[in-house]
This record gives C-alpha cells, structure tokens and sequence, in this order.
C-alpha cells in the first residue's frame, strides 16, 4: 500500500450561497462535507487510481469523528489516523452561485501534545514496513516541531521506504535537508525555498539542498521535473479554466502511482498534469474528472530528455 | 421547570478573521462554538437567572452530538432533545477583529421524516406536565408541518400550561390563531403578521388574531406590550451599541421568569429591556454582560397602565 501522512486532516465544508456579501446574513443552499488535508486528497485520488492507501496522521473532536465517519465510506483508504484530544480543523469554502468565485476560511489546527507526537512517531515505524512508498503532505498543527517532516523521512529512508514531500516553509526546507527521494513545490513554496523566481535555476538548487528530485508544479504553464535521470517539461494542451484546489494533490498521486508503476519520466509528468487538469475542470473541488483526464493524457506536451551528463 | 422548544437547534460557530473579502483565503484567529437556536439561548438566560429550565426539540449528526455534549456543560439546563437521522444545522458568524462587523452564514436545518416528528409530539406531551411554562421559539426545519406551533399550543392549553410563541411568518400566523399566553415578534414579524408599520395598530391586531399578550420588541425604542390588564411601553435610557444577536431571546427569557415570579408587568417589561440590552451589550453573541443588566434595571423607563375599560 501507499501511505499519505497529514498531520493537520480537516473537514472540508463547501457552502454553496447567491452572492457572498460581508456584514450581511446569508441562506447556505447547499452543504457538502468532506474528509481533507493534502494527504487525505492524495490517498483518494491514488484510490480511484486503483492503488490501495492508508492514510495517517491526527484526528481528533467532533469533526475527527467526522472525517473518520466519511473515510470509513472511501473505498480503497484505510484509515490509520491516530485520536488527539483537540479537535480537527474545519476549512469552509463558501462559493458564489452565479460567479463560482471562492471566498475560503481556515481555521487553525488542533494543538498536539507532546505524548501525542511521540505516539505518532511509533505508529508511524509500524505502518513504515507495509508501505510501497509514503507521501508526508502539508502543514503542520501547532506542538508538531518545525523538523518533523525531516525526521519522517530519515525514516522512512531508513526503511527502504521511497518518499515524496510537499509541504511549504521551514517544513519544506528542513525536509529537503533530509533528503527526501521527490519534492513537489509550486513556484511560491520553490522561490521561498531557494530565493530564485526562476523555476529551472530553483530546482536545481532544490536538487542541491539535498531533494533527489524535484517536480516544481509551474499551475497552467504544467510541471518542470529535474531528475538524477534528466529534466522534463509536461504542458497541458490548452489552459484550463475552473477550481485550483486539490490540482497539487493530485499531481503528488499521479506521480505516486507513476513510481510505483515504474513508468518513464516522460508518462508520468503527463499523467500527473492531465490528472491536475482534470481535477481544475472538476466541479467539486479536489475531484478529478475521468472523462477530461483519460482525453488530455494523449495530449500533454513533454519536453527535455535523460542527461547525459 | 421552564420547557424551551427549539426544532431547529444549531451548533453557532463564531469566527474572528482580520477583514473579511470576498473571493480571498482567510486564516481564522479564534474559534468558538456553542448550542443555539432560539430556545436553546433562552434556556441558557433563563439558567443564568436561577430558573431550571429544560430544553427540548431535536438534534442529529456530529453537529447534535457537539449540541449535546456543549448543553451537558451548561449548568441549570437539562438536555431533553430527540435523536434524529439528519445533521443538525451550523450558523458561522464571522466576526471582523477590527470593526467588530459580522458576516452571516445559516445552513439549512436538517430533513424531520415524519415518523420523528410524531416522535416528537409524543415527547412533548410527556414533558408537559412537568413544566410551569413553556415557550416555543424559531423557525420550523423541514418536514416539519407548518401549523405544528398551532397544534404544540392547543396541547399546552389543554395541559394548562402557559405558552409563549416566538417565531415569525406562516407558523407565527397559525400560532396565534392556536391562542397562546404570549407572543414576542419584533417590528418586521409584526408586520408581517397584521399589514400593519404602526406598532400600536399591529399589537393590537396580532391580539385580535388570538394572542391574549403581545409584546413587541421594537428595537432600541424598546418593548410596547398590550395585556388583558393594560399597555406598556418600556425603554432603555440610551441606545445601546453592539452584537444584537441573541437580545430577543433574552427578553423571553426575562418575560418567562418574571410571569413565574408573577411580577408586575412594568418590572417584566423593565427586566426584559435590562436583559435584552445587556445582551447587545456583552462582547460574546448571547450572553448578557450582568453588572449592565443590574445597572440598567433602574433605569428603564415605562409609561402606561391598566385598562379600565
């Protein structure tokens, strides 16, 4: 199986309302819940991929019960979440009928005590020998140290276990220090890692802060992969228009299920960007629409080629 | 004990975020959440002010079990809600830091099959006889007839309890028809009710219509009540700035304790403008803020007197 880590899980709540407009009341017309957090997203997206997942990290409250409660009906994810005292965060996305235009509210992660960090770290070496590969996504909920996903992955490299970071910030610098086998930023998370907005000069720093590869998602311009094996570039036929959310995860379960399936470089960057487009064209955020990602699989642009180096 | 009916319980979420904008991504600085809906908040004032009261009406999902856990913390309120299948509705008000201005959003209230609903008459006939009073408070959730406050009414008079009706459109229009004790409606529900803009016409008319006391709540000009025994009309001595939320509530709060310690009706009036102002008064949405309600308790004026007629 695939583990997909995610220390801070939400539910997910997406309002549906005529026009949000501040300091007014507002009917909600529609109501839809789901269990989220990046890692949630990957390990549904690898499931309808047709790979078998377990995801980890922390639920806990009201809303954990939540999460657990709707995982419990997705088929293909185990659910390997350890209970904390405090409770899951919930996002909400509240959108506009006519305009489809998102206004989003983050609420911050339970606080995790330090018993609670110890025993994921336990439960995390037990489900470690299990796993094909293990994806650590995300933020981190306050009381996780700042080093934790560079720990998971010494690891998980310990292991012999293949494993791919996304997260942003001093997570993701401390994590590429730990030299984790794939990173996944976006142009923000890369600049801010690497002080350079140009992303070709920016991976390959990523490379040398110690990511053995990275693949910098570049939104509708698609993917820049710098590899051991050499550097590609994957573009989407034509831009397309819709909801980004969840387009980054499932570019992280392509490439996932792109490993696993030891496909060529070239197959998986194109899997990974029609599946990220799809997900964009989907209407419910972080779905993927089957239709536009078995049609765009054939019409992804990749360029670049092995090193010859 | 006061029996407090609300069929559209809801678990009240309050966010802070540092200025709402539409379209944009918000990190939530504070949470917090608490059992509401109508008859839920009065119960809560009708506690502070040393009367047991008891809660009924329905709750479901992770949402009703949040309701239930938070009412068992709350002390002087017993929790004598129904299980149903659908999820109890959320509120979200989001709070500016800076302005203090709040955005509203309601969910829809939860699907009542039929076979709850007569559950629900049945326990209700049970609770009555233990019950000194009882009020009937907020919007009907779907499924729910729209003459069920009607037929709650006629079953309290038959049981000889005193019932009091605050709600608003079709349901407040065949409640009164039913002849409760007391209605509460403010300016736009009383209008609704009689056609008419002029309080002094429309209570007069919502009394002819079958409620034997209305009392009006008309805002910051306070409460123009019409009785069997006479006419009030008692104001606050100054506006009082701050979250209204919750202020009705708290004036049926006060109206219920003060006909149960069988006050005269200018020291009801006085409490339920005292109380109701404290409420907008206090930082947190329904609580009252005491020392201003103890301070303003002198200082409420009301003119009028008995009928002699």
């Amino acid at each position: 199986m695939i583990l997909t880590v995610t220390l801070n899980t939400a539910l997910d709540i997406t309002y549906r309302v005529g026009v949000l407009r501040p300091h007014t009341s507002h009917r909600v017309s529609d109501v839809t819940e789901r269990p989220g957090g990046k890692g949630v997203n990957v390990a549904r997206v690898l499931a309808a991929l047709g790979h078998a997942t377990t995801v980890t990290g922390f639920a806990g409250g009201a809303t954990g019960r939540s999460v657990r409660e709707r995982l419990a009906e997705s088929a293909g994810v185990v659910d390997a979440l350890l209970p904390i005292a405090g409770p899951t965060r919930r996002t909400i996305a509240v959108v506009d009928e006519l305009s489809g235009d998102t206004t989003q509210l983050n609420e911050p992660g339970p606080q995790i005590a330090a018993a609670e960090w110890a025993a994921f770290l336990s439960h995390y070496e037990e489900l470690l020998p299990g796993a094909s590969a293990v994806a650590l996504c995300g933020s981190l909920p306050p009381g996780v140290p700042v080093g934790a996903y560079a720990g998971l992955i010494r690891t998980a490299r310990s292991a012999g276990v293949p494993v791919l970071l996304d997260t942003s910030g001093e997570p993701l610098r401390r994590g590429v220090a730990a030299r984790p086998d794939l990173v996944k930023p976006n142009a923000d998370e890369l600049a801010e890692l690497t002080g350079s907005h140009d992303p070709a000069r920016a991976t390959q720093d990523a490379r040398r802060r110690g990511a053995r590869t990275v693949v910098a998602s570049l939104g509708p311009r698609g993917l820049l992969a710098v590899t051991p094996e050499g550097r590609w570039h994957a573009t989407p036929p034509a831009p397309v228009h819709g909801n980004p959310t969840g387009a980054g995860d499932s570019a992280v379960a392509a490439l996932l299920s792109g490993l696993l399936e030891h496909l060529p470089w070239p197959d998986r960057l194109a899997r990974a960007v029609a599946l990220s487009a799809a997900t964009v064209r989907s209407p419910v955020a972080g779905d993927f629409d089957r239709p536009t990602y078995e049609k765009l699989l054939d019409q992804v642009t990749v360029t670049g080629g092995t090193t010859t180096a």
